[in-house]
């Protein structure tokens, strides 16, 4: 494949071709340079739109940081905590496609395989929650409830991911993230300091 | 200083010299020769203790999660959540001593000015998280009960450390955790799907 100058897709491009390369060769032994020969690009294109190696698996949680930010400042006026968190969820749907999964699913892999992968993960995963906890405090939600709120969203996030990736149908995301959120309300009364332990 | 061979104290004279020289020159201008080297060790015995340059600032993390799973763990058998985090919290005031404070507002200085460092903190943070997620498991706690626990519990353990480096007052530790479990705790209503935001 001849290495086109003009590239509206490279980012996309790049993507694909480090993923593939990771799956097939593995991270720490794929280079730059061959992730932007498969693309049929040039190192310098691949530094254009990643700063290393690592942010090339990571572009998705950039774009999420923003959806959910963005989303929460949208939501009408009088919404509820959860209604926000909702609206964020529901915004990923864009992100986090059917077509998308099988993608999802392999990454995970990658990333699970190395340590310094899992590291730029949670810095994303960190990232976003500060989205989802400015978002909150601009609507005027008080600190620590805006970085409770961020918290456990992120944490229905990973749980509608895992259960995303595990399920044998289609089901949305935004439908997971709404259901895990769900479990997770239901569970709050646990935290309460006077109550007991389940058995 | 002669170097010792014999240095049962080598760990923590390691981690003294690499806040000193981080806090001095920078963390990226500090190599692990000249940590051993103002420690009075050589560089075997360096990576003896740590495994790399950015180990020797979280050693500590490493005792946390010993000490808030084994807290969790000894329990009384019919302890609440909040009761278990408490012990937890209790226990990691012999880490986080009134001594320590000085040293740990220096390493959060130093770990704040890279991204390198912030990422290995988020993977301590983590695996603190997962050692509590699992002790509360070991208990009998529901899979998501646990885990909402052990991020709320880490939430938790952030606040109360910017407080604890903040304050003017030499107020031991757990108090200050059990302060922002507290405060979170009375948030948590906030999180029911019904609730609206304050205004």
């Amino acid at each position: 494949m001849p290495v086109s100058r003009w590239a509206p897709d490279a980012r996309e491009r790049l993507e694909t071709a480090a993923l593939d390369l990771f799956t097939e060769n593995g991270y720490e032994e794929t280079t730059v340079a061959q992730i932007a020969d498969r693309a049929g690009l040039n190192r310098a294109t691949f530094f254009r739109h990643f700063a290393d190696k690592r942010e090339v698996l990571f572009g998705g949680e950039d774009v999420l940081a923003g959806l959910f930010g963005d989303a929460i400042g949208a939501a009408a006026p009088d919404a509820t905590l959860t209604e926000c968190l909702h609206a964020a969820f529901a915004a990923a749907g864009v992100a986090m496609t059917p077509q998308q999964r099988a993608k999802a699913a392999r990454r995970v892999l990658v990333v699970g395989a190395n340590t310094e992968l899992q590291e730029r993960g949670l810095l994303k995963h960190a990232r976003i929650a500060r989205s989802v906890s400015a978002a909150l405090r601009l609507r005027g939600t008080d600190e620590l409830t805006a970085r409770l709120g961020a918290e456990v969203a992120m944490l229905a996030f990973s749980i509608a991911v895992e259960r995303w990736l595990k399920a044998d149908h289609d089901e949305p995301f935004p439908v997971h993230a709404a259901t895990a959120l769900s479990d997770l309300q239901a569970r709050v009364a646990g935290l309460d300091s006077r109550s007991r332990l389940p058995a």
